[in-house]
């Protein structure tokens, strides 16, 4: 997600040492230690303003999430919508997605949320995707043995891609919906992007899960 | 496709020698005998009235095309499509295609058409569905190296579905559109089904290939 820049972003977020990691590549490994405890960790990969994961903390105290974006002016914007709740189990830091080796152990992370990444639709941008068969190969590393992926988009082209580099890659797929909203018995929580757009068409969703061995 | 019942469909049928194979099971291992050529075979499972199969049929003469049917009832209504036409790289059988192995040799067909087949929406006939592990099982028994599935259909669960079946079995998929209609660079032959319904919501489609070795 891209935001206008706020002066002074990251002095703002670095001013919070309540939801804010300044220093995550030092928790390589011992994410454990961030949040106290040896919780599930999962990771939203572009948290946008936050709406998403923090409704799902407040749903799930047993479960740690971390909310990750590139760019310190929209991480500010998730901050600023939680700074006055109380969600011992989420955390926020600044971590360029194409470097997850670098933050994460191997099969550290349980699940990875990809809600409406940027589907980068020109086919030269192909592999910027955040399911171009480079994505996916880190995220199998720091996945556990049967950690998964949850992906969202509206999409269409962006989905369809997914599909085949998920299949193409040895990802079980499973409670796949091509129409979201119709599919009442997925429980859904919505990004605010969703909230805005998802009635001008389908969202579409999938569930790829790492293979065993 | 179901339709009313003709009396007397098989007689009428099996009066046409030129696209009728009356005793398919005869041609297992040597298809190539039914056509007088060795032109690779392409098989569409529910071929309905005709359409699909009697304009790719027409369009492509170096390649063998068998349509099957379940019912003769249904055949009789392709055959009557057919029956004025010079199509001399096109045969009609009933078949039913969960017995294809007593008709096909390993490795005999090239390519296989499965357009708008019956969804089976209930979750106990998931069996029935032609994208079951089953029939998908005998597809990759009949099917060259590289042999590929193309499949389209209306139905949204049918499809969710098989995407899944399709990639927790090991094919491979390629050029999945989720909105055929708005896809203009993917040539599209319609059926009869999809000439009437198509307006009403997407058609889906994909190709799903077999893993080499």
């Amino acid at each position: 997600m891209r935001l206008r820049k706020i002066k002074d972003a990251y002095i703002k977020l670095a001013a919070n040492d309540t939801y804010f990691i300044a220093a995550p590549q030092n928790y390589k490994g011992q994410w454990s230690k961030a949040f106290g405890n040896n919780n599930p960790l999962h990771l939203e990969i572009g948290c946008g303003k936050g709406k998403f994961i923090s409704e799902l903390a407040s749903l799930n105290p047993h479960i740690n999430y971390l909310a990750i974006e590139k760019y310190d002016s929209v991480l500010l914007r998730a901050l600023e919508r939680v700074s006055d709740k109380e969600l011992p189990n989420l955390r926020l830091a600044i971590i360029d997605a194409s470097r997850l080796r670098d933050y994460f152990a191997k099969e550290e992370v349980d699940l990875i949320y990809l809600n409406f990444s940027d589907p980068w639709p020109k086919n030269h941008h192909a592999k910027r995707r955040l399911t171009s068969e480079s994505f996916l190969n880190s995220y199998k590393d720091i996945l556990k043995a049967n950690g998964a992926i949850y992906q969202k988009t509206d999409n269409r082209h962006f989905f369809e891609y997914s599909l085949e580099t998920f299949n193409n890659n040895g990802w079980i797929l499973a409670n796949i919906s091509l129409d979201l909203n119709k599919d009442s018995e997925i429980f859904n929580i919505t990004t605010e992007f969703e909230e805005k757009w998802s009635k001008l068409g389908p969202i579409y969703r999938l569930e790829a899960r790492k293979k065993n061995g």
